[in-house]
């Protein structure tokens, strides 16, 4: 295992930062992500109104971009926050929400990842897509196959764009194109509720934002979710109460549960 | 009754397929409708950039526009999808949130219905409105009357618009003019909680892109989300309760249960 | 204590009214909003078309403008609407989120409030910093002070714009610039949960349709708010069931335990 930190000393740095996290994301997660934030000990801003993004990315500890309602005024914000988080020295998240699925989102993830995010995370499909493998488009918004099938597009992508590439799915991947980890938490529950992957992508804002190495931060948020998920799934639940518990479990998870629990690899 | 597979075997139908449907929905229902489509088994698309509508429509099984909380730019895609999905020979469904209470609810729902849909559901306060009645305007987007006060404007509607119309309240009325279902399931905890309608439109939207006979189809989708309904307010249950079990049902409930549960006449 | 009737009168006040209430509110916390008025027994109507908003100002019993994720579009609107409820003699809530945090907010809130709400509900930066006090500025959307340290000013400002100014946090203040009734109920779970204040100013609108006296009415709407808090947040709670419980107490507390369990002084 490549050194690193322990996933519950990331938890820990995390909550003792409480990071202020700015998120330009879509209309479906908004209230979702917001809470999982706070529930994990960050705080969450949403703003996409170009007047202000770039004030904020001067204040915020990270910034998390998702795509997954896009269109043509919040690209434009998006692009103007990701250009000033940059100038900032703050890292960054890209959440291609869709890519490979229509035109408009494939162009503008390429678009958003030649800004030079610190971390894109997706599911297999629109990585294999913005990797520039068609053949495996995304559903909708839905991966069509696993992690596994983009990891070697994953770590070329990597290299290319030269920030950290997570794939999620059953077993996630997280690579900077050279190293690689591989997170086993997770639950199959945490498909059949919308924005599982958002909150992903805005957990690992938190922890980028609270952490100086990427490819642990994002090993440790994924895990840190999947573990949450894990202990939501418990029992025999549906995906209503699944959604209520997986923020009880994001709020209530400590930093010794989540070292005995993660399955990073 | 007029000839028709039974719920059980349309739900069935519809898990089978797993129809990715494309919502153009309002701010506040988006989540609650991704989840619910997700709950049900069927594959939820939120989008509405005007760029990317018409790309979607050539993919979704069907297609779901809700006025809710309209404005120019989304009423420009909402148009664009309806064409492009008339054009695939797609069904679609109109929800008429809140026509009748402003001119531009009621000029907008009428624009659309102009377009063709496959399936218009809306309380009676809003069928009334676009069947040219006046006197029973909504308050808000909540309907003054019954649905059975509708029941004559929505058989001349559907006839001269051309399709499916579904009036929903205490009891539901699905009509194409000529046939009509009465669909009795439902608990008045469903008024209590915001959405509901908006769900009935995205699940009548999973049954129509799964099934051949629209009537057929919007009375089963109908059915099975009051089913649940009455199936989650079981017991003394609050609106917060309500809704995470709502989620559990329509996960939750069978075809044989849909059949056994559903009051269609 | 001054002269009011109490809280449990106006709780079954606004029951019986079931105002309308109209609000041009952040994608955060739309659904919520509509969940948390509707719990409580108002009618709520989200709408932000400046082709519209005028007509709903005519038939709503109140108004709430909350920035938390403005931009200019609805900001045109959030204005257009202001002056017709104000024309239309209607009382109307500003949440001026995240005044303070960016240039745009603090204009954009000053703008509005140079349109006289009836009530002006904020944090206590956020409420320092519209009463021109540099130095105590939110993080992000969060007050970094008491709302006793905003105190003076929310006094200040209440005369200066001749409204009514809430202050919330764990103990809230409610002024007109000479009365002053603080509300000590409230649950530091509150905190862990996205919306509260969102929440605080759209009941605060119900409360305000319904009511006479606008400093009582916010008091009591805040009084509301805080006791189901308090009693959602009983036992262990995490803030995923804390949620789900609150909207289910909001729909349960009755005048008498309103009366009985209000801490107003």
């Amino acid at each position: 295992m490549p050194a690193h930190d322990s996933p519950g000393s990331s938890l820990a740095a995390v909550r003792d930062a409480r990071p202020l996290v700015h998120n330009i994301t879509n209309h479906v997660v908004m209230n979702t992500t917001a809470n999982a934030l706070l529930a994990l000990g960050a705080s969450p801003v949403m703003a996409h109104a170009p007047d202000e993004v770039e004030e904020l990315a001067a204040m915020a500890g990270a910034l998390v971009i998702n795509i997954g309602t896009l269109d043509q005024p919040w690209i434009a914000a998006m692009r103007l926050a990701a250009l000033a988080v940059g100038r900032a020295g703050r890292p960054w998240v890209l959440d291609p929400v869709g890519a490979g699925a229509t035109g408009l989102r494939t162009r503008t993830a390429l678009g958003l990842l030649a800004l030079g995010p610190s971390l894109l995370r997706g599911n297999a499909s629109e990585i294999l897509a913005l990797a520039g493998e068609a053949g495996d488009l995304p559903r909708g918004v839905d991966s069509t196959v696993g992690s596994e099938a983009a990891a070697e597009a994953a770590t070329a992508l990597a290299r290319r764009a030269g920030c950290v590439v997570a794939v999620t799915g059953a077993v996630d991947l997280v690579t900077d194109g050279s190293r690689a980890l591989r997170i086993a938490n997770g639950h199959p529950m945490m498909t059949r509720v919308t924005g599982t992957g958002c909150t992903a992508s805005a957990l690992a804002g938190a922890f980028l934002a609270a952490l100086p190495d990427p490819l642990a931060a994002a090993a440790h948020a994924l895990a840190m979710l999947g573990l949450a998920g894990e202990r939501a799934a418990g029992g025999e639940v549906g995906p209503g109460l699944f959604q209520t518990r997986l923020l009880d479990e994001l709020y209530r998870l400590g930093p010794a549960e989540l070292d005995e629990g993660a399955r990073i690899s």
